[in-house]
């Protein structure tokens, strides 16, 4: 009996050092932001693409958390309102393009705050389609190279120096172009924050072309 | 003042017109259901493109209008409930994949039902991902060339003759593989329903690969 419960107990150990292991073992996480007129396809691509790479997404809407009507008339919920959200930090914020969701963006102190406080901790920033005009109106990432959906391309200069790639990497910060660079744009999110091999891992279960 | 408000009632009349010709030529419709675990992004992209297209999507929840946690965890609010949204009839009925929403699909009366409607009536069904086991499951086009997601193709079999290109037209019967093929699906439907010229128009502003 003494022996049998030693045994149990030993064999415990290396389960209970595990457990403390794992949850001291953060997944990265990201905060993709939605607001009225987000453009459905570049979220929820960006929302699932992450998730499917093993990346903790929190949805957070930038004026609350009342359900979200996208660009095309999709309502998505947002798991969290921008403020509650904010109280954690994350490897990576995401911004959806969608004119109208990229103008709130824009005006938006709150979201200001939130992506000066990720520049200025060396962390990522990733923008698609519209949003990235959220970055220049807040000053964010002056100067570097990025790209955007080409009906906003003047509304990105001089504030940035313009580059039309599928999807551009300049330091900590990721741009893309529309709903059809998003699939590249979101496997580069998870190839940033994962490593390529999860890349690898997650393309041929979605049938994306290489 | 006579002449006055006689040039105004004569300018009104080809607006008169004109209303009344707009709500007599009916915009062609779809049809597609959600169910808790639907892919998101092969819902979304349907629905977007689609809408981008000109077709007039309404958005059922199988089981009902409450919000659906789709299968990373999107959560969607549907336009209808299937009851609701079958007092209409549409020109296209469209089913995302995702397993948890598939199998659904797969077990529901209703669903059948407006398979079996649609079918009857020589009008458009189209399946993407693990949806169309939902087809194979209700006997609906029976024997048609079809395809699915890999992960599914032993339960295509033998309701169908399988194919492996990404997307696969028989008849009135369009069917697609995954995530990584939705924007080719949809376009698709775009051009059955809207024709060619119509997808030639809404693919540069999405940025999509031709």
């Amino acid at each position: 009996m003494v022996l049998h419960v030693l045994r149990r107990n030993l064999l415990r150990i290396p389960l209970l050092v595990n457990r403390n292991y794992c949850s001291v073992a953060k997944m990265p996480s990201a905060l993709l932001l939605v607001a009225e007129g987000s453009e459905e396809m570049e979220a929820v691509i960006s929302i699932d693409v992450m998730r499917r790479g093993g990346i903790d997404v929190t949805v957070a809407g930038v004026t609350g958390t009342d359900p979200v009507k996208c660009s095309r008339g999709v309502v998505v919920v947002p798991d969290k309102s921008l403020d509650e959200a904010t109280k954690d930090t994350y490897d990576m914020v995401v911004l959806p393009g969608g004119l109208g969701g990229a103008n709130t963006f824009s005006q938006s102190n709150k979201v200001k705050e939130v992506l000066q406080a990720q520049e200025a901790s060396g962390k990522w920033i990733a923008a698609i389609c519209a949003a990235p005009i959220a970055l220049v109106s807040h000053g964010i990432c002056k100067g570097k190279t990025m790209t955007s959906h080409p009906s906003v391309k003047d509304k990105m200069l001089p504030g940035c120096t313009y580059s039309e790639e599928r999807v551009v990497k300049d330091g900590k910060l990721l741009t893309s172009r529309g709903p059809g660079t998003a699939f590249e744009f979101a496997l580069d999110i998870v190839q940033e924050l994962m490593g390529k091999e999860k890349r690898d891992v997650i393309v041929p279960p979605m049938l994306v072309k290489a």
